[in-house]
């Protein structure tokens, strides 16, 4: 069955029934855990054959970067900084939509759009919280050509996890992005609040937060451009966010001076997540503007989830959470390892 | 900090911030799995003092039972069929709430409610998946007998983790009920969603559903008052629900008939998942109306959430979900496992 996308009979919540994959029950079977060697990870330099042929590779060129695409038919590009390709077994294909036939309760769209792999480094380890600073601008830039070239479809959704417990099935440092055929429902709900708030106050909402933040126990990183803080209703423990000062609603208006700031605040927020509690498992995603004009009020931002505790039965039945941290105490553990990670890149001439 | 719940900051999502379980990063530090034995499970019969006196008891009385309370300094019951109790680190207390400040975007209320544990047996391991059905039997009538009493409350949010994938601290067969103030986002959803069909169509939504499934290929199981299915738009690989086939809101309307047909059918589907994945870890959830009068529209059910795979930051930060394994065959495995194990139930005398 090719793979579809359902909404749930009631809720406005949609399901990526991706049968292509084709698990079955005994695709489920417990194995033990797979930590593959650089030498055979398929994202390491040297085993490019392994992976589809690149969206998008960055070329080192003169003390900076050129861009290229791999040719179909040819030999994949070496020597790459960063590397981006279809996933080898894609949730959602870029293509032509079929109308598939939907009935009452039972409502279906065709699963196009496209799921790729960015792999952020030919360094195997080389994750974002220990990433060199320049490293980490490429990837900056990587994620927003790709996210621009994606935005024919109307989200585009950048996430990464990190860590077994978190779902990442390869360790070498990556992140995917999936472009969806509609917007999801938390980033719609977003929009939709921060809509109705502009309405009745006249003013972004997360415009506010940062400013609330700033001065309180929630802060936990600050530089001139951005801003990370623990959440007010924090869902996970240790969860936190990163938000631009100034208002704007995507990656994609970021200017130079910008990115290198946000690699900044990423790679001291990354670091001293690590260091606080020993690189743990954990995923994030970005939340920006949908594609196409008329999405000027959102506010982007990168929210980080650790994966410290199970979430289950309670949460998945009431959409409700428990959090056995405070966001405070979250936020001091924090603020203290961003000191510390951004004394160390000072003194290793990096800040 | 004691325990307060928060909006967050535009999204209608509450969250429990469960400070009084007081998790610092060093709590977070990966410890060997536990796997306490029958001697120093402190569900286990002879343990009873290791937790708070019962709310609830079963106790045998002339081949039915009787039900009894432990008195607060009397020592705890012995002799047991079923147990209830406060769980010792409860997100939600039962007492008076006091209004706490909220500020604009930072709204929360105080953590007012009840989390309780069911311990469904006095054998350590007996599970709804293998259990006696006169034992099941039993433990309906006290969720029951618990959510109506706790009905002072929103709602009540009756939920078992089976597990440590799914997040369960210990093995003993129990499930949990945690009651709150308000009424939970999906629930709430679910009922908005129900109302608008209601008003548009005259007809409630999940008794259409019901209809339509019992011939369809996402059919489990059916007994003469249930129905189980693989829903179409099921967000876990191997989800599944148990719905009534006569229209009711909750659980507490159950007559004595029903409640030995639901404990049959939850037999047989909980049997099914064991048997067709090699007892995977799970949680489930009953959707149940909110306390009080006023929501005869909504329709009860119970939902069952395997947990085959890690769903992380795709799921998490879009409210968007890949399911690897089509309901449709989802349904198929279960279905022949569902016949399985009622050959099995017949055989033994039970069915």
């Amino acid at each position: 069955m090719p793979n579809e996308i359902r909404k749930d009979y009631l809720l406005d919540r949609w399901v990526i029934i991706a049968s292509e994959r084709a698990k079955r029950p005994t695709d489920f079977a417990r194995r033990p855990a797979q930590r593959p060697s650089a030498a055979s990870c398929p994202f390491c330099p040297g085993n490019e054959a392994k992976t589809p042929p690149a969206t998008l590779v960055y070329m080192p060129s003169n003390g900076g970067i050129s861009k290229a695409v791999d040719a179909p038919g040819a030999p994949p590009r070496k020597g790459w900084l960063v590397r981006c390709f279809p996933n080898l077994y894609p949730a959602l294909r870029p293509r032509e939509a079929v109308i598939l036939p939907s009935e009452e309760l039972a409502v279906r769209r065709d699963a196009v759009g496209a799921h790729e792999v960015l792999v952020e480094s030919s360094r195997h380890e080389e994750h974002p919280g220990v990433a060199r600073l320049g490293q980490l601008r490429w990837v900056v830039d990587a994620t927003i050509d790709r996210v621009r070239e994606l935005s024919k479809w109307a989200y585009v959704a950048v996430f990464r996890n990190h860590g077994e417990e978190a779902g990442a099935s390869l360790s070498h440092a990556h992140s995917q992005i999936i472009a969806t055929p509609m917007v999801p429902r938390l980033v719609a709900e977003e929009l939709e609040a921060s809509r109705a708030y502009w309405e009745q106050k006249g003013r972004c909402p997360h415009c506010l937060i940062v400013g609330l933040e700033r001065s309180g126990d929630r802060l936990i990183y600050e530089n001139n451009r951005f801003l990370a803080l623990a959440p007010w209703a924090a869902v996970y423990p240790f969860e936190f966010w990163i938000l631009p000062k100034r208002h704007g609603s995507s990656l994609l208006e970021l200017q130079a001076e910008e990115r290198m700031s946000f690699a900044h605040a990423w790679r001291v927020c990354m670091g001293a997540l690590a260091e606080a509690l020993g690189d743990p498992p954990y995923s994030y995603g970005f939340h920006i503007a949908p594609s196409g004009g008329g999405y000027d009020l959102y506010h982007w931002h990168l929210e980080v989830y650790p994966k410290l505790v199970i979430q289950a039965g309670f949460e998945n039945s009431t959409g409700m959470f428990i959090n056995v941290t405070a966001p405070e105490t979250a936020a001091q553990s924090l603020r203290l390892a961003a000191q510390d990670i951004e004394q160390k890149l000072r003194e290793s001439g990096q800040s």
